[in-house]
């Protein structure tokens, strides 16, 4: 997705060989623009996929998780990072290590919201070593639904997510893929022309 | 807002006399396209602020925040509750008690993204006590910007929080006023039918 590629370019910051901050128009401040144009291409690769929910987890992924399910016409689920007093039903929950802040969390749905039948779209906005993705899967497979695909806004390929979600066997796309953030400097994944 | 008032009465499920709850499109699973129209509510009652920024707290406030930021065609900024790794930079910080969690958290900007000039629409999911949304109009006003208007999509009018911030004379707008959720009934303020 080359508007997305070229916002990366401007206004991404390396800050080591593995970390990329995207602070000024996806993970605290958004993009509206970018965001909806990042739902629509969403909505475009996984259009034949009988999506009936989209899942997300908070909060960077919200945002075009919500207007990917705008799009799709279909409801948006976040989970959880932490259990709320106004969440009493049943809960789902998994364990998600996150790469970039290094701690554990419990991630939660509720089964009111995903349930047997369901085919999910899994929306996240990075994909570093998979285990939001895992994590996310997971969570659906526990509801009794159907993942039916993982889409990522920007995939760092040189790290082993890709690779983890793409032996479930899920369908993976990633409008961004970064094939190394080595010398502080952004090199994209080489996909041809037809791709891009 | 009738629509959203609608959908309170059919989906909402009162927990106690102070406690509505919304997971099925709001707080866990979000209707995109009550969200789209819940962002045109506040674009229209916010549109000649000279808005140029609008401000949420993650994150049940970022999918309304999102799409007001869409039509009003500025960005939006959410203000985190945890520093996190990749926020290296000088950060603005307000301290604000949830009244639903009933913990305190520190909630966080980069100054990179409000300055000063900056006319800013603050949005959140839910108006009680008061404490999120003073937490941000503080830090608006410690970055130097202008907090020119508050926007609720649920106010519990019987709590102190619509005073507390009515008071700091800033414009506020709720697009649902709960007088009452005794009983178990949630039951509207009565605005009249020029402001329903």
């Amino acid at each position: 997705m080359e508007t997305l590629k070229q916002k990366i370019i401007e206004e991404g910051k390396v800050l080591s060989n593995t970390v990329l901050k995207v602070d000024s128009f996806l993970n605290h401040q958004m993009d509206p623009v970018l965001m909806k144009q990042i739902g629509e291409e969403f909505a475009n690769r996984f259009r034949d996929m009988g999506v009936t929910k989209v899942l997300t987890v908070e909060s960077s992924g919200i945002g075009p998780a919500l207007l990917t399910a705008l799009e799709m016409g279909v409801p948006m689920i976040f989970a959880r990072k932490r259990k709320s007093l106004t969440l009493t039903e049943d809960l789902i929950t998994s364990t998600v290590r996150s790469f970039t802040k290094q701690e554990t969390n419990e991630v939660t749905i509720s089964s009111d919201f995903i349930k047997e039948g369901d085919n999910v779209l899994i929306i996240d906005d990075f994909l570093a070593v998979g285990q939001a993705a895992m994590g996310l899967i997971d969570i659906v497979q526990k509801a009794g639904a159907n993942p039916v695909g993982v889409g990522i806004v920007i995939e760092k390929s040189f790290q082993d997510g890709h690779q983890i979600v793409a032996d479930t066997g899920i369908k993976l796309e990633s409008l961004a893929k970064i094939a190394s953030l080595e010398d502080g400097k952004v090199q994209f994944v080489n996909e041809g022309n037809h791709q891009s």
